[in-house]
């Protein structure tokens, strides 16, 4: 390699890396590479795992269901192409190759590269660029116009760097790019148990905007409500209670009369049906995710004399068509967590010691138990 | 009556009129009422009728279930409030009253007679502005600011003038508002045997636009495709074969990989899914009808990954949102139905004779015996 280490300790590292080879169950197809990491090349960087999350697209693009799927290269020397699953985290920055300036050779450009990257340093903590990073790894080379920088932690938790990217990009986009949504103006969702709706509970309080909170019956269903209520939730209902014909009055009671500007889906089927019906003239519904997976139904009516909107939204592909908005929302974000408005709450934190020489079965079992289990996972390195 | 007649004989005419008092079936809740019309009011024109259709709409008014509702008023001197059923309709200038000027009372308005109709003469052709104007009746007086006129029929037929402020204004408004479709831009409908799916597929042939059309299938299938490619048609599938896998393959293949930009809905339920299915993306579904009364039942991952929109269309609101443009819009259909651009197909007439004298019962069981029936119905006085 050519490039040379600038601020860290020469060192190669042994990096431990989950991989696969076909598409199929992760517990079946998901498999672990040791190995001894190169140095990092021309404008490339070192990262150590800080943490990483299991999302459920990374378990689909896996399974190889999922619409972005990942890159299969013969890297590491393997005699299959491999991918590394692995589409958010959170690094620190360990090495540092030369600069790249001048032309670059893939994009022909003179300013590939960031000049925010170009004052990158150890210590910092970065993101990746773009979805399919494979970022279930201990350590890895990158290179560094594919990373945002988050700066020094500074009071960022890994739970927050790590999730940064999805969640409440999602939820922030979703609440204002569809609907004007003035303060005092009302939205409804479904799955507001979900990291994405909890994000939207928060960034709704933050704004003034009231949120009305569909969540699945459950045992604990009043330690769920209360929960939801101290994030900033106005209202929380029981699918049950949405799908209660009556409940058009109540929230029409609740909104003045005004009724919701938005809904926000990530059920679909009678979910999604029933979060449409409390929109007003001209309402939009954005359908970000599909638990039942059944197709989101919209009364014929609704369409017609209500004239509602209905619409998708996905994250990767905003990224991907608005890549400065991107990093100006990270940083955004980054701040609001940094100032304690925003929290990450419900995901469940799994510990990885000893990056260095830790077993590599262990790296891969953390990933495989946690993608067993219900609920969200992020592995978390210490 | 303060009017005087301008230009007509003075003549009070016997009317017949279709009235309901209550919602309900039509064969239950329609009567008759046979009345002596006054003279023409100031600014106002005495009509008898052309042609009215029954359109799903006007049935759906009687029976209550419509979102636009009808005027229930005393008139006629009946005990009861009556309203009197049918959005649609063509009628000849039979008698003027005083051309109104000045300060209108009820708007306070300098302006309200439309300067066009100021030029109204006896002979011409008029339709109604607005929905709910009570068009089942052999004659009646209206305001000249109600009324939007064709001016002598020069060619104009009662079928196309009776229909001309729905069918063809829904597919032209469909066609232009919801996406950007270029000659050689392909679409796709359901429903496309109904009224508006044929004036669809012959504005799209004018203006260059590929369709592909869904029908159910039926005993004379062959001659209803058959008809269809008359008309314009690029291709006619039977929701059988728009609902197998393999018809993507097909339709990419004729689109030549570009697929359709847009997707017009009447039908709803599984027929929407199929053809929202064979949208490119950021494809547009639009629905202005509900046949099979189920949902319109997108899939997730369209909304998703594909970032389709989904949306509606009501004519009735479009023409109270754009009174100038719908004018524009009825001289510009009426236009190219006189250049035998358009024509009207598949509805059937049935005559009345002799208006002013037939029985009242006769001119009532035209209506009732045309709504049992199936198909659409026009009635044209003869």
């Amino acid at each position: 390699m050519q490039g040379a280490l600038k601020s860290s300790v020469r060192l190669l590292h042994t990096a431990r890396t989950i991989i696969f080879s076909n598409y199929g169950a992760p517990k079946e197809v998901l498999q672990v590479l040791k190995h001894k990491l190169p140095e990092p090349g021309l404008g490339e960087a070192t990262l150590k795992l800080i943490a990483a999350p299991i999302n459920p697209s990374d378990i689909n693009q896996i399974e190889g269901t999922y619409a972005s799927k990942p890159e299969f290269s013969k890297r590491f020397g393997s005699s299959d192409a491999v991918a590394v699953p692995g589409n958010e985290g959170v690094f620190e920055v360990i090495g540092l190759g030369e600069p790249q300036t001048g032309i670059d050779r893939e994009t022909n450009s003179k300013d590939v590269v960031n000049t925010s990257l170009n004052t990158l340093e150890v210590g910092d903590w970065v993101i990746p660029k773009k979805a399919s990073f494979g970022t279930w790894t201990t350590f890895k080379n990158a290179k560094i116009s594919d990373l945002i920088s988050l700066g020094k932690p500074n009071g960022l938790t890994p739970l927050q760097a790590a999730t940064i990217a999805v969640n409440p990009l999602t939820a922030y986009r979703m609440l204002k790019d569809f609907a004007k949504l003035e303060k005092g103006d009302w939205f409804i969702q479904n799955g507001s148990n979900s990291g994405v709706g909890r994000m939207a509970i928060q960034l709704a309080k933050l704004w003034g905007i009231k949120s009305i909170n569909v969540v699945r019956d459950r045992r604990d269903i009043d330690e769920l409500k209360q929960e939801l209520h101290d994030l900033g939730a106005d209202h929380v209902l029981t699918e049950e209670q949405v799908a209660d014909r009556s409940i058009k009055t109540v929230i029409s009671d609740w909104t003045n009369g005004a009724m919701c500007k938005l809904a926000l889906n990530c059920v679909g089927g009678r979910s999604s049906t029933n979060i449409a019906k409390q929109l007003t003239d001209q309402g939009v519904i954005v359908t970000y995710g599909g638990m039942s997976k059944q197709p989101v139904g919209i009364p014929t009516s609704l369409y017609i004399f209500k004239d509602i909107h209905s619409r998708g939204f996905w994250v990767t592909k905003w990224k991907n068509n608005n890549p400065e908005e991107f990093e100006q929302m990270i940083q955004k974000v980054a701040s609001m967590f940094r100032a304690k408005e925003l929290e990450v709450t419900a995901i469940n934190t799994v510990e990885f010691q000893n990056l260095e020489n830790a077993p590599s079965e262990e790296f891969l079992s953390l990933f495989k138990s946690s993608i067993a289990k219900s609920g969200k996972y992020v592995i978390v390195a210490n």
